[in-house]
């Protein structure tokens, strides 16, 4: 029960279309709040909708929700993204690399499985006013995020993109896997943080840093003030990468951008 | 695609559940116009939506829907009246005498189903100021919808329902099932439109004066100005019946009033 309000959304006939944000638990997620407006503001009769869906029922719920036919198909927050990479007709470069997926299309019966972390990542900056092309970008951290900020970088022009991971080996095969992959010209290579001299944009794309966590995965000396520097976790806003590279007089992008770039990505998505 | 307009329909968040109604095909459907405003006007953070669901994937989809914590049940039109009657834990005993159901509620893992065809009719008098309690009813019709009344006539206190239908045995075959099923006191019989003086509410139960059908289910002469009359045709609004009611200086209650009664039903149905 709340109070009674008229807000933004669409009404619902039984043209409606809709789109589930799917996770266990739902509670926090804020799709519904960032997207329905928008949807309204363009005149489109779509609706964005929580879905809670446990582990146990997750197959099943996929396989019945995709035969509805006014439903364009699933946001997917935790902890579903790796086991539903495994049951789309098909799949995007980036959800093919980092084995899972967060945005689902349903199609003409088949359905299409991509990760927009790497993509809204980029969209967040090109929000901001900077460009990724022709730069060198050093990304901190081989995980998930990391593969699809990586390949994102690089679709959206990067010449050079420098892997490094407290993993060496992790990164090795992340840039192995990134090289076969991309079907871009861009140059991946493993990176040291020692090296952030050479690049332009330097990239947290590892946990280190949230929360209490008061690490940085780069020493506060290796900033320069011609560095761009991006930060994937989103609390606190100001990371001691953020804060470190601030002082050094760097231009910083906090975390909150690429929620930002997602959501624009996902909206793009279901078009 | 359509204008852009902020109307009565919560916006939607994490915790808003929802209420599908399912059938196929889902165009005609009014339930989310309906039901929503008066949700929102009560605080509830609850949306109808239409899904559209076609027999083959029918049971795919209950077994699936059930599943999701945040849907209350459904509403159920054209054409899972049938199928899904056969599928719920816990029938109500107007579903289990017309083996249909139009309304089902998912909780704490467990389906009911319940059929308000005979209670939305009963609510639609009540709404009028008519109030069925110790009257005599004369229900033309022994199909489902004829079931569905005479059962909720019954439930709500009439003396005497009696049935007829042009199959004699089916009025018969009724009446034996609701002395049976009905557990309450009231006398049912097997009726003839000729004996309609001695009845105080006459009901239409039947198809005839649907559409471009003139045909009526009772002669002119039968009509006395003592009469309330009840249609459950909703097309056109005044059939042959309600017509020559009309005109013997009857009370009448077109069938759009077993609508809002179902409308009403329903929304008590979900709570």
């Amino acid at each position: 029960m709340r109070a009674a309000s008229t807000t933004s959304v669409s009404p619902v006939d039984a043209a409606t279309e809709f789109i589930w944000i799917v996770g266990d638990p739902i509670a926090q997620v804020k799709a519904p709040q960032f997207m329905n407006p928008h949807y309204l503001s363009r005149g489109q009769n779509l609706l964005v909708l929580p879905a809670p869906v446990g582990a146990a029922d997750l197959r099943q719920v996929f396989d019945a929700a995709r035969r509805l036919a006014n439903l364009r198909g699933w946001i997917v927050t935790v902890p579903h993204k790796v086991a539903l990479a495994g049951w789309q007709d098909q799949l995007s470069a980036a959800a093919r690399l980092t084995g899972a997926v967060n945005a689902i299309r349903f199609q003409d019966g088949c359905t299409f499985g991509d990760i927009l972390d790497g993509t809204g990542f980029v969209e967040g900056l090109r929000r901001r006013g900077y460009r990724v092309e022709g730069r060198r970008a050093l990304v901190l951290g081989a995980g998930g995020v990391g593969s699809a900020i990586s390949l994102a970088l690089a679709q959206a022009g990067a010449e050079r993109v420098a892997i490094c991971d407290i993993d060496a080996a992790r990164a090795r095969a992340l840039v192995e896997r990134l090289s076969r992959a991309a079907g871009v010209r861009t140059r991946f290579e493993t990176g040291r943080p020692e090296s952030a001299a050479a690049f332009d944009l330097l990239v947290n794309a590892s946990p280190l840093g949230m929360g209490e966590d008061t690490r940085s995965p780069l020493d506060a000396r290796q900033f320069l003030p011609s560095h761009t520097v991006a930060e994937v976790v989103m609390t606190p806003e100001f990371t001691p990468f953020l804060r470190a590279a601030q002082k050094a007089g760097c231009e910083i992008h906090p975390g909150k951008q690429v929620l930002e770039g997602q959501m624009q990505a996902l909206l793009e998505f279901f078009g």
